[in-house]
Order: C-alpha cells, then sequence, then structure tokens
C-alpha cells in the first residue's frame, strides 16, 4: 500500500482564530479529513473552499468525527462551545489556553461527560504551525493512552512533548516558560533602555545582546541541580553577597541614564532579602524560595 | 625569529582578587613580564611565586610598565590606588567594574595626568579568563588607539570588543547586558517557583527552559529594528492587546501554584499602561519608551 493511501485520521476542530486556522490548514495539507466549527463562521467559510468540511453547530462537529481539537478564546469558551454536545466516547484534546486549575477541572467535566482527556500548551504563535524547522511544540498531558493513539496527527501542526498524567502540569510547563520569557524580555527592555539617548545603534547592541542570553540560560541546570539537592553554595562562582555589592552599579547606572529601575529593582530587592537572611554564601537558587508561599 | 622569542608587552596590574588573580596568571602564562601590586600584599606572594614583579607600592607597580591595568574593588578603590602614583605617559586601562559617568570622570582624571584611558567591562568570571572557549570577553572603549597597540595583549586572558570612543560605552554595554541577564534569571526563578510544589522534576523543567530562552533571544532583533525605524508594528505577530489578554493566565497560575508575582508585575504593568495609550497593535518595544525619562 503506497504511503499517500494511508488513511489519516478524521479531525474535528472547534475554534478558527489565528491559531484554529493555522492548525487546520496544517492537518487539511497533511491529508486529514477536517471538520470545523466556528463561533462566528466567516473563517470556517475560508477553510471550507480548501476542503473542510464546516459543520453547522458545535454539537454537529463533535458528532462528526472520535478527536475533537479545541482551540478557542479562554476556559469559559469552552464551557459554553461544548454544552450543548455529546461527548461519550469522544477525545477531547483542548489546545485553549488555560490555568493548571481550568485545565483539570475541565478534564474532570469531560470525565463526567465520558470523553478522555488530553490538555495542550502550545509553546509556538501561528506562523510556527505546520513548519517543524520553526521549532515550535505543544505540551500535552492529561490521558497518556489518548496522547499515544493520537500523537502522529497531533504532530503534524507542531512538535509534542508529554508531560504528565496530570491534565494541569502542560497548562503549568506553558505558562512556566512564558514567564520565564516575559522576564527575559523585560530584562532585554531596561538594556535597550539604557542606550535610547546614546549614540549606539540598536542594532548593534541587539546582537551582543543575544550571544549573551544564549550563553547565560544554561545556568538554568545548576539552578535546577541546586533545587533537586537542597544546596544552594555548590560549585558557586559569584555567590549571593558579591552580586548583592554589584547591584549599586546597576541601579545608579539606569538613573544616570534616565531609566526607571522598575523592572530590575523587584529582583535586587529579593537578593538583598536573601542576603538578609543569611544566604551570602548562595547562588541565586535561593530567592526562588522566597517566591513561594 | 622563532614565535617565542618575539617579546611580549610588559603588564602592571593593580588588583589581585579573583579576577586580577585570574587575569595575572594567564599574562604569566602567555609569556608577559608581570608587575603586580595587591593592597594586601599575601595575594601579591602567591603570584611571585609563580613569576611575577610584585611592587612594593602602587607607585613603583605604575613606574614599572607602559601598560597599566587596574581591576580593583570599585572606582573609588582606583582613585585611591592611583592617588601616589605617576601617570604621564601610562597607556591606563581601568577594568574595575564602573557606571559609564564613573568610567567618563576616570577618563578625564586620567587625561588630566597625561595618561591615555581605556575602560573595560569584563562580560566573564574569573574561571572563564584564559579558557578562549568559556567564550568571556571585554568590552573595551575609550582610546582606540590604545585599544588597537595593546589588542594582542589584552586578548591573552578573553576576548576583545570595541564599542567606542566614549569611555563610558564600555561600562554602559556591560549593565546592559548584565541587567538583560538578572531579568532572564528573575523569569527562570518565577519558572521555577511555579512547579516547587509540584511533583515535577527541576532538572527535566532546566533543559526546556534553556532551549524556549535560547529560541525566544533572537527576539531583540526585531525590537532593535522597530527601535530604528520607530514603527512599532511591523511584522507583529502577536501584539500588544493580545499578550495582554494574555496576562490574567499568568497571574492566576502564579496565585494557584501560591508563588509571589511580584517579579512578572512590574512587566505586566508596563504592557497596561502601552495598550492604555493606544499601543495595542504594537509589539513590546513600546514598553522601552514607557521607561525612558
Amino acid at each position: 500500500m503506497a504511503q499517500n493511501s494511508v488513511e489519516k485520521t478524521p479531525v474535528t476542530l472547534l475554534g478558527l482564530g489565528a491559531m484554529g486556522s493555522a492548525l487546520a490548514r496544517t492537518w487539511l495539507a497533511a491529508g486529514h479529513p477536517l471538520t470545523v466549527w466556528n463561533r462566528t463562521p466567516a473563517r470556517a467559510d475560508a477553510l471550507a473552499a480548501e476542503g473542510a468540511n464546516v459543520a453547522d453547530s458545535a454539537a454537529e462537529a463533535v458528532a462528526a468525527n472520535k478527536l475533537v481539537v479545541t482551540c478557542l478564546l479562554d476556559d469559559a469558551s469552552v464551557g459554553e462551545a461544548l454544552a450543548g454536545t455529546d461527548l461519550a466516547g469522544r477525545d477531547l484534546v483542548n489546545l485553549t489556553t488555560s490555568t493548571p486549575a481550568q485545565a483539570r477541572d475541565r478534564a474532570a467535566w469531560a470525565g463526567d461527560r465520558g470523553a478522555r482527556y488530553l490538555d495542550g500548551g502550545i509553546m509556538a504563535v501561528p506562523p510556527m504551525i505546520g513548519v517543524p524547522e520553526a521549532g515550535g511544540y505543544v505540551f500535552y498531558s492529561g490521558s497518556r493512552e489518548l496522547f499515544e493513539r493520537h500523537q502522529d496527527t497531533l504532530a503534524a501542526p507542531a512538535g509534542t512533548t508529554y508531560v504528565g498524567e496530570d491534565a494541569g502540569f502542560a497548562a503549568l510547563h506553558d505558562v512556566a516558560l512564558l514567564s520565564a520569557m516575559y522576564g527575559m524580555f523585560a530584562g532585554t527592555a531596561h538594556a535597550f533602555a539604557l542606550i535610547r539617548k546614546e549614540d549606539i545603534d540598536p542594532a548593534a547592541l541587539a546582537p551582543l545582546l543575544a550571544d549573551w542570553l544564549i550563553a547565560m540560560a544554561p545556568a538554568v541546570h545548576q539552578t535546577a541541580d541546586h533545587l533537586r539537592t537542597g544546596d544552594y553554595t555548590k560549585d558557586v562562582v559569584s555567590n549571593l553577597a558579591m552580586q548583592v555589592a554589584g547591584t549599586p552599579t546597576f541601579l545608579s547606572t539606569a538613573e544616570q541614564q534616565g531609566v526607571s529601575s522598575e523592572l530590575l529593582s523587584p529582583y535586587f530587592e529579593l537578593m538583598r532579602r536573601r542576603l538578609a537572611e543569611g544566604g551570602g554564601e548562595e547562588d541565586l537558587t535561593g530567592l526562588i524560595d522566597l517566591l513561594v508561599h
């Protein structure tokens, strides 16, 4: 049997925003029969011309296929869209952005309705979908059996990373990585602000910044090692006492450049708190414990 | 003439803390005649055994060689150490951590005393000195002639990156990159805090975090492009309005996990301010302007 005659799993997709539409086009291009539904029908019509079946209602879309994927605005939208549908026997894969608690509640909700549940957290923007070399991927958590059964279908739009049976873990990993990214963006915003009034080309600073951050990102491995062992002083090169001693240079430089230190100060404040509690010989791992209540 | 018979530039080094001692050992290993001075003599004695000439005073050390490198605790220490020395005709390379304003003032101060001045900002920790594959380097700014004359000597401990005649630019680049790094560290601290009470191995999260940050760091190139053109809406995939709409998920997740959002909130607050001012179609570049007074 030639490869192109292998039958691809039919997919129902609810939600055709920018991300949903990108998912839809990837599945169509990969040869999956696709049934779509969207609250406002105009986007579905565009996909009909590309070969998608357009359902008149969410209930009709859910009835069409065993594998049902949701990619909606938020968790409340998932509840609304699926309210009048029969989920019994369905494999529900929810790619809607959620908190871990929402994902866990939604998994229980789906179970009550006879569906297996897999939650997904998308680590990509729509242009990266269906473009493997762009490096986007999706965290999945919840039913491992569901994940393994549909992994090939789920791998068409983006890479797949399964992170556990706890339905909330995909959302938790998603939020953790994106939170770290916003921290990095806050740092780069401060850096660009420092040179804003100087005769320095931002495009000359950018590669220096990128290379430095890329070189420093692997510091998380030592942090993880310290968190595992509980010893925050092992192999410390620049200890907390030394780093706190360096903070006035950062704050004075910001002041000299007319830059607010509002993005930097909270971290320095945590450093000072940990030092005051006796963490001077540690690296920065101890700050994590100060964040957790 | 065989290469090993080429005479290496003699160096005077003031300051033998961890960084100064690493510099000293690298120059000795590379065959540079080295004269050292340290406020407390014990560290100098250790280097004497390795071939360094130990000066009895800073004045004697400065008198010994044309090229004088300082690597002291802070800018005030530089002023104190050099107070009784004759700098006329000297090439002063100051690797002491400083603010841009301190570096500019020190350059003028050195000029008044008849010395040429080059300021340096070290992007490395001591174990990276003399280890080219570790990737550390030093920003230099100030006298280009001095930099070019001594580049080979300065390149022995770490890579060299010259960033302009303005003596403050090395410190400014140094602080900009390290500030960005602290932002990234704040983000990763928040990420690790989110999983602190969960059954998730920090060592499993770490590579996901590192890979994601490494993938996202090149976003600074678009930021630089936007800052140059002043158009913050070009090629925007996920605009500010969409990103602000996503922030409740981050804050709720932090709350659910018992994690303070103190490191994340200031950036989100800036996002909201920019959105309120009409930046909804922009990417995050506009936040930089809100930081600059």
